[in-house]
């Protein structure tokens, strides 16, 4: 029989210490972990229980109380540790579908769940397995990503998640269907809340760098680097209170489209709820679920939402008070956290098991100027997730994160009575869908300053990918970057052109720049640098480039198992030049007049991919300043499906003549009356990754022509 | 103003002299080839025959007058001699259409023909120019392919083959359009002809081996290799004469289809003539219709008839006969030129217009036991014209033979009395459609022996080429060929196998095996080859290597341009493995159960093309013997549109555990149960041209399995 001190778990670090203590230490906290997972079932009243619904959408219990157990079978097997499944039965039931499901996918006719004592036998195995599995590993410190005793980890923190969100499905099942527990005790103090008060955060940086090896076991969004500057704001004192709350809900606030954004409104009109989720009216009584129990209305709790329940409330309440009140961002949370040193209150806070199953008054946990900031519920922000500059897929759990890259999963802070390990050492991130239940709330900020909504997401579109990849990615069988590659040759031929030596106002025009990596490189020469590119696709991204510094990309590996990948120009030394760049859509057959007066004109890859190549090379030297130079490399790749045989300047019989013509002689046929071309073509190679095993490797023919006239 | 012996050229040799003098022997050359054809066209009765068509699907003549200067012009801006055409005009409309062409094109309303007076001035003017760059060009000896002497001598040339074609063409012109010509002398002698018999041409070798410089200015389907052995036959005394073909006609053979093949059917259906065709019948009278002349049939005349007729009268003749009457293969031809020295008795002959300007009769120009070997009217033969090994296309003029590769161009042989030049130097070989007319008869001979009358062709179906050129092309980027390499591998494996290191007897099953290089070199070490693959056109081309030896393909250089390949296994060293090798067409995913019992499978690039991988590997183990192995190569780029997402065996995300699948686990967890890996996996990279400056560029991951028992 557990007692209650013995779910506070201590921090396990990882990142020093002896071997065998430590291999000690990590068995102690994975058994701690497993009892706490399985105590928690303790509070459903019955096996029966298992296999009700906690939500519509959602699978019943059993499986989770399965699943973490699977988790580790799925890992260690994956990270060949384990030689074989343990039950591949229960395994393939108790794997997928954690979250919210569509309703098609949950006819429970598709599942046939194993018994509840089954599921208990299996973990019994499992945690065997585990034990064994420690007792043995040879493992060194620190632990890193690649250690074997990585995904031993990953499995024990992956079900202290399951701890936290099972306690919440079993909040939401019938109050029938569950009992209270000894070891789950619900907090006996309520009453009437403080009013709340905002308090000034002054304004500060946010500077995090974090690597691996690291002293805690983190999930992958959480390393890397990133850097803000926060502005000074206010913040309420409390977590918003039941009591705060009631007042917006009596406002009418959930019939009030205004408040809502437009996901918000979306969600209202899914639910028939007007009011949060966890309260219960009875006979004109307000009443709170708890986990295990229904109690009458703690009204100086914390209320609990979800996001667009918060962002409302925060609407309705700067109307009200004519401020800028809102959810704050990801860093202000951080600035907050920073300011109030809360990290140092962390025993004073309702959290990690160490007080209640259950909220406590927003007035019970004090750290300096503010009350919970850590602990009690999550508190919700307005920042989608987003990768941290720096950022790596881990390679057992590849679709941890990245799926939660998309603008629709916001970050909460701060942590619940419930979250441990992980979720409580100051590093994790953690996001889930704005329209999402936990035990969660808000703490209001006021602050004029904007917040950032929308992040870069991953661009998985396969040709944009490979073209980023292209430009911004790793070289291939030693072939230099070609846009680098092409960019210095055309300063190069500038640099030495008894013109323009020795000018440093040069204006230059690359078409068909694509994805832009070539004008961020020529920008290092030239002062004015225009890209053009027909795809408004390929100009995002390198607007994306100059305007956030980076973008992110996936490309397969094989099949559909795919690397991600995060590029910025920061890293590859281009971002002083940036500014000097101009990036539109336009078509190189058909530009506009304004596109003129530049000293030099590149075009690489281009001419086999226009509908009208001629048309474009009989106009070239108009946008040329007299002596000017223009660059053309291209693998003169023809193809009906660009280009019209008709129109092909080269690479096919002349139907008058009878002769070849290839593609340099028709080049010179349309170039020669206002050019002259600057010694001899060359060759130049490039490649782009298809798969991890595929490429197209190929040879561009470069020639340099300078303007006569 | 001429005379009759300045037409008679002598031989220009090209190997050896002093420049200056071969300087001015060049001038002399193309100045009389020149002035020949010109007086040639003095045969016109007035410019109006300029424009009247010989024959319903050709150009008029004052295209060809034009024609001959064009192409000077063409080679020689192409060669980079000329800096510029020299009339432009004239040129687009003497360059393209020297052949028979389809009736929509020669709509006359299409051409503006210019005058005949213009395109004499044009003459005029290229004359000047190439004698301005003979002057000129500087040039060592010998001249080769590569010298700027070369286009000179192939617009020379060229103009020679066009005295004799546009000679043809104005003997087709009504007799009242065209004037005798004292240079151009019809032979007064005719009378009965003497009977045919045939004569003993002892068996005997044929050997070319015709190289680059030569003697001679050479076309490009005259150089290579070529050796066979010819068995003894009889030969025609002399050329069939009119008198002797006109039982044939007598008889009916032209209403008998059971006389000709079936183009020769075709082509009776398209012909309303009963007799050959320069034959005229007047009041039950036969004429022969001269270049210039009608004069009553002269019996003792070689008759002149293309190939079907040829063909059709042989085979009446045979008949008629009981023997095995026919044409000569070209094989047959060069043995009985060499077997009765006739290049010895040139001066004797019927050509280089050093006689008539018509036949002569057929027992008038005798040469050892036979007559008219060379001269007189061309002989058609039965083999249509293929390349000689090592062929290979002159960059200049790559349309010159190319085209003809195609099994419906037949050799003649021996030259007409206006053969001169290259037609006459012993080495050059011409082909022409079989229907078509020339100064062509024929010679029959006697022989059993059967006749190669289809002839390997170039295979131009681009993704078959590819992989022609894949197997047994060049190297690109350094990476060794990869066939040769995985069939090293697979050797080496075999012969490091404790199981099999001592044994000679074994035998591999290649399942994918293409176009079948990988099995020819497995074959250097296993007895037994099987090569499978479930396209027949890849098989068709490894079981032409194995009959035949060797390829043609055509591959793009860039765009239309191409460049022709021949590859041989001799060439390869791989002819003396051929025999091991059997190639076939088969459904590696539903083998027949008689492919078993192999010690080795080998299977390269194969499973992620296959639609059901996973049935393939799971019954593999069956064919193999035991302790067999399995060799398999992959670059696992796994598509849709080769095998359904549900069947790929690796490279997508499980939907049981949610994990990633590589598709080396997938092969373990297939493979593992009849298997046992040997060694780690290993990349082997391999290229696929598909232009010039195109590759695909893919590292296909090798695995060795051991068969377990």
């Amino acid at each position: 029989m557990l007692h209650k001190e013995d779910f506070i778990a201590q921090p396990l670090i990882i990142n020093r210490g002896d071997i065998e203590e430590k291999r000690r230490e990590i068995k102690a906290y994975f058994n701690q972990t497993y009892d706490s997972y399985e105590t928690l079932f303790e509070t459903l009243k019955s096996d029966s229980a298992f296999y009700e619904r906690p939500c519509s959408l959602r699978h019943p219990l059993i499986f989770y109380f399965g699943h973490t157990a699977t988790f580790f079978t799925n890992k260690l097997v994956l990270a060949k540790l384990l030689p074989a499944r343990i039950d591949p039965k229960i395994e393939s039931m108790c794997a997928i579908g954690v979250d919210e499901m569509s309703w098609d996918d949950l006819d429970e006719t598709h599942y046939d769940w194993p018994s509840a004592d089954a599921v208990r036998h299996y973990r019994h195995q499992v945690r065997e397995a585990v034990n064994q599995l420690i007792d043995q590993i040879e493992f060194s410190l620190p632990i890193t990503w690649q250690s074997p005793m990585w995904p031993i980890l990953m499995g024990i923190e992956h079900e202290r998640i399951h701890l936290e969100t099972s306690s919440v499905l079993i909040r939401q099942l019938p109050i029938s269907s569950v009992k209270p527990h000894p070891l789950f005790p619900v907090c006996p103090k309520h009453g009437l809340a403080p009013e709340n008060r905002l308090v000034e955060v002054p304004a500060g940086e946010i500077n995090i760098n974090h690597q691996d090896p690291a002293e805690f076991y983190g999930w992958d969004n959480e390393y890397g680097q990133h850097h803000a500057t926060v502005s000074a704001f206010k913040a309420a004192t409390f977590l918003v209170s039941n009591q705060e709350y009631l007042v917006f809900v009596e406002d009418g606030g959930y019939d009030k489209p205004e408040y809502w954004n437009n996901e918000g409104n979306q969600w209202r009109k899914y639910t028939p709820l007007k009011h949060p989720s966890f309260w219960v009216k009875k006979q004109q009584a307000w009443y709170l679920r708890c986990m295990t129990d229904e109690i009458p209305m703690p009204w100086n709790w914390p209320v609990e939402v979800n996001q667009l329940e918060a962002h409302a409330f925060c609407q309705w309440k700067a109307q009200q008070t004519g401020k800028p009140i809102r959810l704050p961002s990801e860093d202000e949370y951080l600035r907050l956290r920073e300011h109030s040193h809360v990290l140092d209150f962390k025993e004073q806070a309702n959290l990690n098991l160490q007080q209640y199953a259950s909220s406590t008054p927003v007035d019970a946990n004090q750290m300096g100027d503010f009350f919970d900031v850590i602990g009690n519920v999550w508190q919700w922000t307005e920042t989608p997730i987003y990768p941290y500059e720096g950022f790596k897929v881990h390679p057992l759990y590849d679709d941890f994160t990245m799926p939660t890259f998309d603008n629709k999963h916001n970050i909460f802070t701060g942590g619940s009575w419930i979250s441990t390990g992980n979720e409580i050492n100051g590093h994790s991130r953690y996001a889930f869908r704005r329209h999402f239940f936990q035990h969660a709330g808000f703490r209001y900020i006021e602050s004029a300053a904007s917040v950032q909504t929308e992040y870069l997401t991953y661009e998985t579109d396969r040709s944009i990918a490979e073209y980023c990849e292209f430009h911004y990615g790793a070289e291939y069988f030693g072939v230099t970057n070609f846009a680098q590659r092409y960019a210095e040759i055309a300063i190069n031929a500038i640099r030495q052109d008894t013109d323009f030596k020795n000018r440093e106002d040069l204006s230059v025009l690359e078409l068909g720049c694509s994805v832009g990596r070539g004008c961020f490189e020529l920008a290092k020469h030239f002062s004015q640098v225009t890209g053009l590119d027909f795809s408004a696709r390929f100009i995002q991204i390198a607007n994306q480039l100059q305007e956030q510094g980076s973008i992110r990309y996936s490309i397969p590996i094989e099949g559909e198992i795919m690397d991600f990948k995060s590029q910025s120009l920061k890293q590859l030394g281009l971002i002083d030049f940036a500014a000097r760049c101009q990036f539109l859509q336009q078509d190189a057959a058909n530009l506009k007049p304004h596109f003129s007066g530049y000293d030099m004109v590149v075009a690489i890859n281009l001419i086999d991919r226009l509908y009208e190549p001629a048309k474009f090379l009989e106009m070239i030297h108009e946008r040329i300043n007299d002596n000017g130079l223009l660059l053309i490399g291209s693998p003169y790749t023809w193809l009906e499906e660009f280009t019209d045989k008709s129109r092909w300047i080269g690479g096919y019989k002349d139907s008058s003549s009878g002769e070849n013509i290839t593609t340099l002689e028709g080049l010179h046929a349309i170039l020669d009356e206002n050019f002259s071309r600057v010694a001899a073509p060359f060759d130049v190679p490039f490649v782009i990754r298809e798969t991890q095993r595929k490429y197209q490797h190929t040879l561009s023919q470069f020639t340099i022509w300078k303007k006569v006239t």
